[in-house]
């Protein structure tokens, strides 16, 4: 028994059955050069200026974000976490959103972090959280955790929990989940819902898709192992709250939002994750976009259908519980 | 823009986050010499040699299912279509199931039908409707699809539609899906559910998963436009009787389950599918497996996890509409 699949060298066109918007932009991503990935070790030096370097390259393309209107904004402590708070205009003031930032559990902190909160605010239209939760190399495992957890006793203390939905993408779909799971085993009340988009659920790496779709998701395309190492600092990656995969839901868990795309290297995690919540009784829903890489298609209209998608789903977490 | 990714030449192991049953069924088929394919062009001849040839090759495998205890077995003609009838014992005998076969639209008729059959009877529990519908070379399209509208006028003279659900696996999901269109274009009443596997829902194959999935899927390993052409007779692949994910949902369409694998040549075909009928307000569920190749892994616990999703949707779609 071998089940090896020995697949000769091929080139894969550009998905025809995505929007043209998506398409260009899918091509935009493919056709530019792969930028230096991050280091091998634990050197903090050579990662302090590996993750400055991403930052930078990303941060132009989030500037925009800034002018999104129709929000105050806020930084406050909470509990002793800088948070950047985006207050939508006629928001009911009554319900909340904790938005947990992506960025492989080591980078987009800060002013990416306060960015990206403008823009998930303006998807949820409610109060939106976001912590700016320690990384490493200086803060590893379970400094982010602990962060969320804090800022989501600060919300649990103005809110009632069927008022609070938590969400994240990426690295913040895995501490979103992770949260859920401890604020569980810690007795906290769990949030009205989950909102988990291409979310790094398993810092193992185990699933499927890692293998079949390395080099064909144009977004991931350096390994994440050292930045899950880095995190880790020697726990073992398969604890659910380091891969929030192999919980046990059952023991209860939120209403959950999972999302991926066919070209996404975490659409193991997801289809698990669907797996796993259905057997244990927790309502979820999938959503799987045609071609979509990690990180989606900014702007495109599958971006749109997944915005109003997440929105709905969002909306329809307060109803419930309400 | 060009888009193209150029993959080298790689191998892909047996993905360790399936069941070990799963795993060894995957490694037999994936380990297992590539069968004869079908011919090109539209020679009748080399079309029913090697239809034949397939369909023996097939037959051993489905020939223990004729041993599945508690079936009451008939064969009926349905409005002049021969349909295999299987009646477990002790259901309801107020709903039924009508179940359409796979086999690219060319083969499994006859008594691979009927055995097929018979698992389905086994898994939703209800009287179960298999039409030993018309195939090509002899019978293009739309003898196939009047055969299935047949039976299932058949099946609305004696049942009430919201006691009927249709499903089908591959060619037999194109069917079902075309079936629901036609019959609501011709002022039928809509079944109470849809049972969609890993179904053949496009003919011109426009799905990104059929470039990405290609020789990753261990189990469509030729390439099915030849059967699809064979089929059309010159029809418009694109028109929605023969893919019937262009159809138009917002004019009405049944509850859907979808189901595919992470492996499976049709994972685009339901991931688009979700989308539109999403779009559309119809009411629907995706199920998507780890690993899973196009027609699953029979007898492994995902297959039964499967089996009983399945048999929960069939039963939720009566409870719905009684």
């Amino acid at each position: 028994m071998t089940g090896i699949i020995r697949l000769p060298a091929r080139d894969i066109p550009l998905p025809a059955s995505m929007s043209p918007e998506a398409q260009a932009l899918f091509a935009a991503i493919a056709d530019s050069p792969a930028r230096g990935g991050m280091p091998e070790g634990n050197d903090p030096v050579a990662w302090k200026r590996a993750i400055a370097e991403a930052e930078e390259s990303v941060l132009p393309m989030l500037r925009p974000l800034d002018a999104l209107p129709g929000f105050a904004r806020e930084t406050i402590s909470a509990g002793g976490v800088t948070t950047f708070v985006a207050t939508p205009e006629g928001a009911p003031g009554d319900r909340v959103y904790l938005d947990i930032h992506g960025g492989g559990l080591v980078m987009l902190a800060g002013e990416a972090t306060r960015l990206m909160g403008l823009m998930m605010a303006s998807r949820v239209g409610v109060d939106t959280y976001s912590p700016d939760y320690r990384m490493p190399p200086d803060h590893p495992y379970p400094a982010a955790l602990d962060d969320c957890l804090t800022v989501y006793r600060h919300l649990l203390d103005r809110y009632p929990p069927e008022r609070i939905v938590v969400g994240g993408a990426s690295a913040g779909g895995n501490l979103a989940a992770a949260l859920a799971l401890r604020a569980r085993d810690e007795g906290l009340p769990l949030p009205a819902g989950l909102v988990l988009l291409t979310p790094e659920l398993d810092l193992t790496e185990s699933g499927d898709s890692f293998i079949t779709l390395r080099g064909i998701d144009v977004m991931l395309r350096s390994p994440l192992m050292p930045a899950n190492r880095l995190y880790a600092a020697g726990e073992d990656l398969a604890q659910p709250y380091l891969s929030p995969l192999f919980g046990d839901f059952a023991k209860g868990f939120p209403p959950t939002l999972l999302q991926a795309g066919t070209r996404d290297l975490f659409l193991s995690n997801v289809v698990r994750m669907h797996r796993a919540l259905l057997k244990a009784g927790v309502p979820v829903e999938m959503h799987i976009f045609e071609g979509m890489p990690h990180g989606g298609f900014g702007g495109a209209p599958e971006d749109r259908d997944l915005a109003e998608t997440v929105g709905r789903f969002v909306a329809e977490c307060f109803r419930r519980e309400a």
